[in-house]
């Protein structure tokens, strides 16, 4: 359950609020597009990021000399904001217009992982998430690309989780009105792979569905 | 042209620095979805929220009693960035495994809209980049409804603009590796529409298509 903060707690739209940390994880790992924010001397910065999660940290990865990475190495606070746009609501009304979507926004500090075996570890672990099966096949890291790569590591201990999904919701008086109401889903879809230019002949086309599947019942294998 | 400034610099992968103004307007017109940045007492904080332009700026809308809105409408300035991912890169060595994705970071200072006829006239704007022709069909905004609606601007002057589409860029020594090596696209697929469960019956289900597939050549109508 994830418990609200001073800065967790919604305002705006409540009944969109989800406490539940299983929401939260389905989120990031469906997403691993973050938007982190940061401050600087003229004001927020915010950056797209592939963030992952193992259990419950969510991870971030970038080369040693990153500025971005050095600065939240420090222990600067961090805001992480994953958000899947799954349509739009279509209403009777030009007010009511509206999205349907999930959000999840995390708030904590990054600590570096030292451990090369576990950067290795951590990196693979985001590889198997895209690709499951692949670490066995690739040419894996050297002591020297590990070296060149910061992994930082944050706890989720707080953060808020909105789902807006419950369609058109128009004043009772409009419902009369003869137009066009509903939904216009937004959804992934993932594949075919397409090969390298450069690449080998006789090398099979591998099946990384399963990790995609998971979260895209139906119409998000290749079409 | 996108000149740089200071802050829209870009320092990691300047390779990937765009700095056409139109690939600027793809961007937001094909996201809408922005995560604007704001400073709080405890750190940076990262919300997602419904952008959209027109000519040379973008608007965001809201509640007039929105802490949000009203935090933009005092002239803070603010960071949208717009990221679209577009797939992985599945390299043949883990390190240079990555993503395909196209991102705008926008900065700039809202002003409010004030007068009610230019608010109906945005909001209208936004709901036919959405679903060409139908604000001649919804109930349109009453002026209750106009009032209580804050609808911020900013011109689009100072932005930087990133696009990873390269593919899988191997060292040389790892091109013999014998692993499938490529790339993993994602794509949106809009529709099919979704009539809201209590739609009365007779209402035609209207083809709003033209308003993504000129965002999405192929696979990207009903499937």
């Amino acid at each position: 359950m994830l418990s609200a903060t001073p800065r967790t707690q919604i305002n705006k739209g409540p009944h969109k609020a989800v406490q539940s940390q299983d929401a939260l994880h389905r989120i990031i790992d469906e997403s691993m597009v973050a938007h982190i924010g940061l401050i600087q001397e003229h004001g927020p910065v915010v950056i797209p990021m592939l963030a992952w999660r193992v259990d419950e940290h969510i991870y971030i990865h970038g080369a040693n000399n990153s500025r971005l990475m050095r600065h939240f190495k420090q222990g600067n606070p961090a805001c992480l904001t994953f958000t899947l746009f799954d349509g739009w609501v279509l209403a009777r009304s030009a007010f009511h217009h509206g999205a349907h979507y999930r959000s999840a926004v995390v708030y904590g500090n990054f600590t570096a992982v030292d451990s090369e075996a576990e950067k290795d570890r951590l990196l693979n672990h985001f590889i198997e998430q895209i690709a499951p099966g692949r670490t066995a096949d690739i040419r894996l890291s050297d002591p020297k690309e590990l070296a060149a790569t910061m992994v930082l590591a944050m706890p989720l201990t707080e953060a808020s989780v909105k789902i807006s999904n419950k369609g058109v919701n128009d004043d009772e008086s409009d419902l009369s009105h003869p137009v066009w109401a509903g939904v216009m889903p937004y959804r992934t879809v993932v594949g075919p792979l397409q090969p390298a230019p450069d690449l080998a002949p006789g090398i099979e086309t591998p099946d990384y569905s399963a990790a995609y599947a998971k979260h895209w019942k139906d119409g998000c294998r290749d079409v």
